[in-house]
């Protein structure tokens, strides 16, 4: 328990219990009246009122289910609703960034790709891209009333990110540094929310992916650059500065390949895809797609490439190890390329791990590739920047921006 | 929000309020009325009323202070009661254990050492000093009588320790593996937590030490064997099976010295114990107070023994790094031999672990030493005893036991 928290009221008992209705909602789809009872253990009444409080707020509906066959009323199945508050959800890529506009339960209502002016984009440019887009999909969706805009926007960033003011300390392959990307932004008159594209897909794959259901587990992504998305105890971990994850500059071996970073044998050195586009003789700058080039030369049985897929699921088999060491996670989703390295190559990876975690943890870890495909960090930034909005359904957020 | 929890109910209320005032009176000692009614928000009578309940409980008393020179009624003081419940604390060591009774509040208020039959004990032989030593501890305290026992007892043990049963899947100190421990206390009638140290002792440095006020705190401990634990958002990281910050067992270099866990190049084996012996020439099995000989010549400027505690502050630098990388904690506290490290060593591992952190996490990380000494992992060992008794103060483990 945490203790600093303000004593509770009587009013945040309805506020809590509409919570947490609208939160099993989003994250589990329709339920009817009588789940709700038996999940909440709370009386018949007491549901109704709430999930008719809910109704007048805008989140959910209500539907008659068919009959069937059996006898007896049916209960009265809970969604989300079509028309009530959404979100915008923005993935900001090297070569383009991915928009989405996503209702309670997750519904993309609307999707958008939109090509950058110069690639890689200047933050100043992102910002630009990412005010069209928003008007674009508001127009889309027939919402273009300032009173029914989005409650918040959430924006993923392949880089460390402040959480506290949206800078991007950095992000290599865009070739950010210390920049003042959420600043930008500050016009946008809802809450917008930056976040390190592995925290967010975490998120996702933890809501409503494949690490749903588990309370301890790790996303580690892996295209030039490297880092992870850590969810323990259910929650996800940070650290003070937000910037909890950044593995990718663990050193590996003191006198390895250096590293863009300015340190030596980093892991990126590793297990980015320079080290493998290296191993295959293409080394430099990693061109858009060179990675994949590589990893479907080894899917077709060529053997330079099968054999640095395999040189590259050694390291990632020792990084691995070092996950679980640390963090004890029940499964660990590879995103990125890591994921092919996995599919291809999962034998090495998972001998490497056992050779380098201690005995218990490196047994129960499961590793899984991700179930939300590219979309995870799109899908958790629609996730952070609903959190508000589901945490307090009551608030002012909601259908009025600020 | 943890979504999966019951809903909320008025009669929660009460009992979270108990718990919150009850925590805050645990943690920091005795408060004012005045006091509570400002830190929580509610009326002065309605705190009045909890302070009451929190007092025919057991739990806290009230006294009047001294009026001094002040004009009004002072406020009440309301803190631990004394002859309220306690729970009783375990530090298993190699040669020796120690046991405490602890009050609300974190009071000790009986401890003795004592020490092992043998040197390293069974786990057996353990559990026979712990019933006996149990059994003193109460008849001291003039509570021999059963419905007056301990509430419960958290034993603290150097290894890895298995939270749902007790069981100690490794500890090298101790030379067990896969040790039924926890079984072998079944027939104590009150609940026994068994858990690890480095777990126990950053939950006391967070509650009352070093880590006071950090959301984000790591203890590192190194002895012959090397762990950490962990609090991430305020609250223990203990992973799926409860291993996690087993960070000893991390491969540094894959082509290192062999450990004992069979893998070579672990952690420990360039900052443990055995690692400082060999580099000043007493290598073999390190013996009690060696490493502390070690120090002792390093303190007094002898050469070899200084230069040997510097490569150890390398390393444990580049240990440091990979904690920051990967958790992106506000404070590091260093327990065991890596305190001596970091107290005479300072410079080199602060430097060692700015060329191996990222920037910004590695800018904004304190190390600090541990201000509850020798006894954290003790006083953990109490803090997980008292949690169940603190988290539902109405419930009938208090004074009662099963």
């Amino acid at each position: 328990m945490r203790i600093d928290r303000p004593a509770a009221r009587p009013d945040d008992i309805r506020r809590h219990n509409l919570a947490v209705i609208l939160a099993q909602i989003h994250r589990d789809g329709p339920l009817t009246r009588a789940e709700l009872t038996a999940r909440l253990g709370l009386s018949r009444s007491t549901i109704g009122a709430l999930v008719a409080d809910l109704t007048a707020l805008g989140f959910v509906e209500e539907s008659v289910p068919n009959g069937g066959e059996r006898a007896g009323r049916p209960s009265h199945v809970v969604g989300p609703h079509a028309g009530g508050p959404f979100v915008i959800a923005v993935d900001v890529d090297v070569s383009h960034l991915t928009a989405a506009a996503v209702g309670v339960g997750g519904t993309t209502l609307a999707k958008r790709v939109v090509p950058h002016e110069a690639c890689p984009p200047t933050p100043a440019q992102v910002a630009r891209q990412i005010f069209a887009t928003v008007a674009s999909l508001r127009a889309e969706l027939g919402r273009s009333d300032d009173t029914i805009g989005p409650a918040a926007i959430g924006i993923s960033v392949p880089g460390t990110v402040d959480r506290r003011n949206g800078a991007v300390g950095f992000a290599p392959n865009l070739g950010w540094r210390h920049a003042e990307f959420g600043g930008l932004l500050d016009d946008i008159a809802v809450p917008v929310v930056v976040g390190n594209d592995a925290d967010l897909a975490v998120l996702a794959e933890h809501q409503r992916g494949s690490g749903r259901g588990c309370d301890d587990v790790v996303y580690l992504i892996g295209r030039v650059g490297v880092g992870a998305g850590i969810i323990a105890n259910g929650s996800p971990l940070r650290g003070h500065d937000g910037q909890a994850g950044e593995i990718g500059h663990n050193v590996v071996d003191a006198s390895g390949p250096p590293c863009h970073c300015g340190k030596r044998g980093c892991l990126e050195t590793f297990i980015g895809d320079n080290a493998l586009l290296e191993l295959v003789g293409r080394g430099g700058l990693a061109r858009d797609g060179a990675a994949q080039e590589v990893f479907a030369d080894a899917r077709s049985g060529q053997e330079q490439a099968l054999s640095a897929v395999r040189v590259v699921a050694e390291s990632l088999g020792q990084a691995l190890g070092v996950i679980v060491n640390t963090l004890n996670p029940q499964r660990v989703i590879l995103g990125g390329s890591l994921a092919d390295v996995l599919d291809i190559a999962r034998d090495v990876v998972e001998q490497s791990l056992d050779r380098h975690a201690l005995d218990a943890p490196g047994r129960t870890v499961q590793l899984s590739l991700p179930s939300l495909g590219e979309d995870s960090a799109l899908l958790g930034a629609a996730e952070v920047a609903f959190a508000a909005v589901l945490d307090d359904p009551l608030g002012d957020r909601v259908l009025l921006p600020r």
